[in-house]
C-alpha cells in the first residue's frame, strides 16, 4: 500500500500572492491526488526577524508598485477579480484564527478563498471584525460562536504555535509549500512544482 | 506591415535567477518570433537605493539559503551544470562591460551564457580579468583588445546609462524584461508571460 502523498500549504491572509495560490491549489492538487494540509500562520514575526515592520512591499514602493501590476495579471489570467485595497498589509490575526477552526470542521478552504476575495477583490478591510463576521455568516455559520472559540486561548496559542512551525521550516514569505520529505517552495509560481515533487516521491 | 514585437532582457551576472534566464531565453523568443534585445546593467546602485550593500540573499541567509536550493532544482529541470560559487555575489563590472562590445559584434549570447556557467556551473570568480580573458580567448577572440575597448571611458559610461535607464523603467532587479509597450516582467519565472505578452499586442 502507498501512501498519499502530502503537501503542506503554508498561507498569510495579508499575503497577495496567497490570494490566486488559495484560489487553484485545491483544484490542481485533486488532479495529481496529492493531499493538503492547510496551515494559516502569521508573517509579522517572520518579518520582524528581518528587522522589518511592514510588508517588504511597502519598505521598497518600486517593488510594491510592480507586485500590484503583476498581481493583477495574475488574477486576470485567473478570472478572479481583483482590486488594490485601501489598507496594506492588513491585520489578519482573527481571520487567521478563524480558519484554524474552520478547517477543524470541513469548511476552511471555502472560507480562506472568501476572506482573500473580500480583501483584494472586493477592498475589504479583513482586519475588522463584521468582515470576517459576515464571511462566516454568509456561509452558513453561527458568527459569534465561531469567533468566540477562535479567540479561546487554546486556539490563540495554537495559531502562535503554527507559526513558530513555519519558522522552523525555514518558512520566510507566503505562500510556501513544504512536501513529506521537507523540500520547501515558495510563492504561487512554484505551486505546480511542489505538487509534482510530492507525487514523483 | 506589422513590426516584430521585441522584449528588452534586462540582465546582471551577479543575479543567480539570470543563469536560466539567459540561457533559455533565446530559443524562446526565437519560437515565438519576438526580438530580443540584451540588456547588461549593474543591480548595486539598484540595491544602494535600498540601503543593501550586498544581495538581498545575503542580507536575508533564510531566503538566501533557499535561493540557492531553488536554483539547483531548476538547473536540474534544465540540465544546466550548477554549483554554488564560493564567492557571491562577485564583482561584475568588467563582464558586464565586455558584454556591451560583445552584443555589438554579435557573439554577446555566446559569451553571457559562458560567464553564467563561469560563475554558476564551475564556481570560477567572473571579477577576476583572467577568467574572463579566458572565456573570451575560448570564443577564439582577442582578449586584450575586447578588454581595452570593455575598459574606454566611453563604454564605462555606456554601462551607467544603461544602468539609469534600467532604474528609469522601475527596474529593482533581474532579469528584467520590459516590452515595446513598457510592461515589466520579474524574474525567471515570468520569462514565458513576458514573451507572450509581447507577441499578442
Amino acid at each position: 500500500m502507498t501512501q498519499q502523498p502530502l503537501v503542506d500549504f503554508w498561507f498569510e491572509f495579508a499575503s497577495t500572492y496567497s490570494y490566486p495560490a488559495a484560489a487553484r491549489i485545491g483544484r490542481l492538487a485533486q488532479a495529481r491526488g496529492v493531499a493538503l494540509r492547510w496551515r494559516p500562520f502569521l508573517l509579522g514575526p517572520v518579518f520582524k526577524q528581518n528587522g522589518w515592520t511592514t510588508s517588504p512591499f511597502n519598505l521598497y514602493p518600486v517593488k510594491g508598485r510592480y507586485m500590484w501590476r503583476d498581481l493583477e495579471r495574475i488574477c486576470g489570467a485567473l478570472d478572479l477579480p481583483f482590486a488594490e485595497p485601501p489598507q496594506f498589509p492588513q491585520n489578519t490575526i482573527l481571520p487567521a484564527r478563524v480558519a484554524l477552526i474552520a478547517f477543524d470542521e470541513g469548511w476552511g478552504e471555502t472560507f480562506t478563498n472568501a476572506i482573500y476575495r473580500a480583501q483584494f477583490g472586493d477592498k475589504k478591510n479583513i482586519g475588522d471584525q463584521e468582515t470576517v463576521a459576515s464571511v462566516i455568516r454568509a456561509l452558513g455559520r453561527d458568527a459569534d460562536d465561531v469567533m468566540g472559540r477562535a479567540q479561546a486561548d487554546d486556539n490563540k496559542l495554537r495559531l502562535r504555535q503554527q507559526t513558530d512551525e513555519a519558522i522552523a521550516h525555514g518558512i520566510f514569505g507566503a505562500p510556501s509549500f513544504v512536501t513529506a520529505d521537507g523540500e520547501l517552495f515558495w510563492g504561487n509560481d512554484r505551486l505546480d512544482d511542489a505538487l509534482d515533487w510530492a507525487r514523483a516521491r
